[in-house]
């Protein structure tokens, strides 16, 4: 296995572009990350999107945004995940580097989500749910999170104050993220009485629809230099699944897929939870950065909210957390987001971040908990 | 780089079995591929689909298929590259393996296309075009393909009759194949009296609508024999893009694409055209199997319908093409054709096949040429 490396990022800033479609944010992104690494050589691209074709009633984006970007004839396909689909597809960027098919590979997450209108966002991302068994009845994303959100308050007798500590966390670091699509700081109050969206969770607990881009240029260590002085090698990265419908889990306060994955990364990396400096989890929904905590192995089961509500996901605190202002603050383009998480933890790792740190991990989740991706990203060794 | 072996093929009859579900055909198709390995060990799954969100409305094949397949907490995710997924999957499969990432990988295409009714299915493969240029002034797939044989049949002075030899040919070989759609031979008269779609496509010049689904095992080199007397090595694999709509293109009458993947899988396989002994030509549309033959280098551009006419298509000539009904009689469920098409030539290269070969080629198109795979796979040297 070759060792890959990430010279080059960039990306869009997360909102509601109505005046620019999709093939226009996913070409400026990748072209920022292709001007960062200071090239326009590329061999490959992989596109991590979840819906286009319910979102716009478009596919083949490896084409259309190899072409649009041009590229030219190189090797382009889309990789899908649901909500984890740019975490999945950055792995598959990396294999593409590693297995010595491709040199320069460009992965690039996008997602258009605010073209539609009423409740059509909510009933493509449904589409990441089980259709058969869970959307049928007509339970949504969003009520299969709050229902995750009660058994774990009830399990853990944690309050909805200290679980919302991640909401306030993310506002307050995204103020710092010019690409951070809510770029103002909210109190723990703000967050819990705004408009109920499902008991437990509050509009403020949760991820906007948004639209956005982000991409990274991967290459092998032999030629890593040629690009920059400050490349970050990928030192694991894996995906795992778990049952598509919350009903045929064991427990639904833990995810089997976080846990798989998180032991292939930490064992490719030699490391441990302890090792690691920062984290860029998965807050689409504020229990959702709680139980990823748990699941990653930096504080035990049912300790999450707690470690956050102490300050320590805070930058200064033990474990700084979505440091850019995470799903919640960032905004939650979803087949973007993964690449996003990338983006940020590569800057914190190369120095032009708002941390300085040697290493961090990302978690990107698909579903609840279905698809999972876990990077381990660090300065060489 | 790793070579890459298939232990294992399996599929689905392609059809229209309103009573399974998608799960249900993408999980008969993996063990059928697993048993015929052997095995029941998987660390990996690409799942190859073009539109689960439009067709089904489900996403997050990749985890669906692990866990209705009983495959635990492995890696998987979907590939997408509109009706050339599953070769773009097969790709991605090829590169888990050959970058030493993972051990053992099934790749599964699968499509279900005959649950929605009316015209959906048209407007649904219809997000292979260029959305915002082509299907916006209400031209279809169809459509597109009927104006490339228009210019092909002006430009060569070619006849129709010559051209509809592949339609002819792929129902010959189609009746012998279990898995098929349509095992009845028909005449050039069928073909040219049939009803009109586009002109000059009539019905029996395109593909159908179907469901079906199709799986390769993957390994490495140095375990194959641990599954298989007969592995099946990939000499060649390649992906490549063009521009998503074909305005854009200096020529419509042959594609960039395959030239380009075709170019890259004879460099990697260390092959010409004339070493290779049969073709998976995409068939999708008569003309698209003629334009295929010129691409990939077997004869000369204007020269493959008299080529087919001349009977060199056929079991018996110079280069069999679609020995298993191609994508015209065995079936076109866009996200798994790739699949199938890999499955039949390693048939035919191990031995249990229609015809007996050493070698062979697979070209898989997405689009009307926007994202194109070549495959080349032989016997151990």
């Amino acid at each position: 296995m070759q060792d890959v490396a990430i010279v080059g990022v960039g990306c869009t800033p997360v909102g509601e572009p109505w005046d620019k479609s999709l093939r226009e944010i996913a070409v400026d992104s990748t072209w920022n990350a292709l001007d960062d690494a200071g090239t326009d050589e590329v061999d490959g691209l992989v596109v991590g999107n979840m819906s286009s074709g319910n979102f716009i009633d478009q596919e083949s984006l490896g084409s259309l945004i190899a072409d649009y970007g041009g590229l030219g004839n190189i090797s382009a396909f889309k990789v899908e995940g649901a909500c984890g689909s740019a975490g999945a597809a950055f792995k598959a960027g990396v294999m593409a580097v590693a297995s010595g098919y491709h040199d320069v590979v460009c992965v690039t997450g996008v997602e258009k989500m605010t073209d539609v209108v009423g409740n059509s966002a909510t009933k493509i991302l449904a589409n990441a749910c089980d259709r058969e068994y869970e959307a049928i009845h007509g339970v949504t994303f969003v009520g299969l999170n709050a229902m995750i959100m009660k058994r774990y308050m009830h399990d853990y007798k944690v309050t909805r104050e200290q679980i919302s500590t991640f909401p306030v966390n993310s506002h307050k670091n995204g103020v710092k993220n010019p690409n951070a699509m809510f770029r103002r700081e909210i109190s723990l109050d703000t967050v819990l009485n705004s408009p109920m969206v499902a008991d437990p969770l509050t509009v403020m607990d949760c991820a906007p629809i948004c639209d956005g881009a982000a991409s990274v240029i991967l290459t092998t260590r032999e030629r890593a230099r040629e690009f920059t002085d400050t490349p970050v090698f990928i030192k694991g990265c894996s995906v795992k699944v778990d049952t598509i419908g919350v009903h045929d889990r064991a427990t639904v306060t833990s995810m089997a897929a976080t846990k798989a994955a998180a032991k292939d990364a930490f064992a490719q990396a030699k490391m441990e939870p302890k090792d690691i400096q920062t984290a860029e989890l998965h807050d689409a929904f504020s229990i959702m950065g709680v139980i990823g905590l748990e699941d990653l192995g930096f504080v035990a089961a049912g300790k999450g909210a707690k470690f956050a509500a102490d300050g320590e996901i805070a930058i200064g605190g033990k474990l700084p957390c979505c440091t850019m202002g995470g799903l919640k603050a960032r905004g939650h383009p979803v087949g973007a987001t993964g690449v996003y998480q990338i983006v940020e933890l590569a800057k914190n790792i190369r120095g032009d971040g708002v941390i300085d740190v040697e290493n961090g991990i990302a978690q990107n989740i698909g579903g609840t908990g279905s698809t999972v991706s876990v990077a381990i990203l660090g300065r060489d060794d």
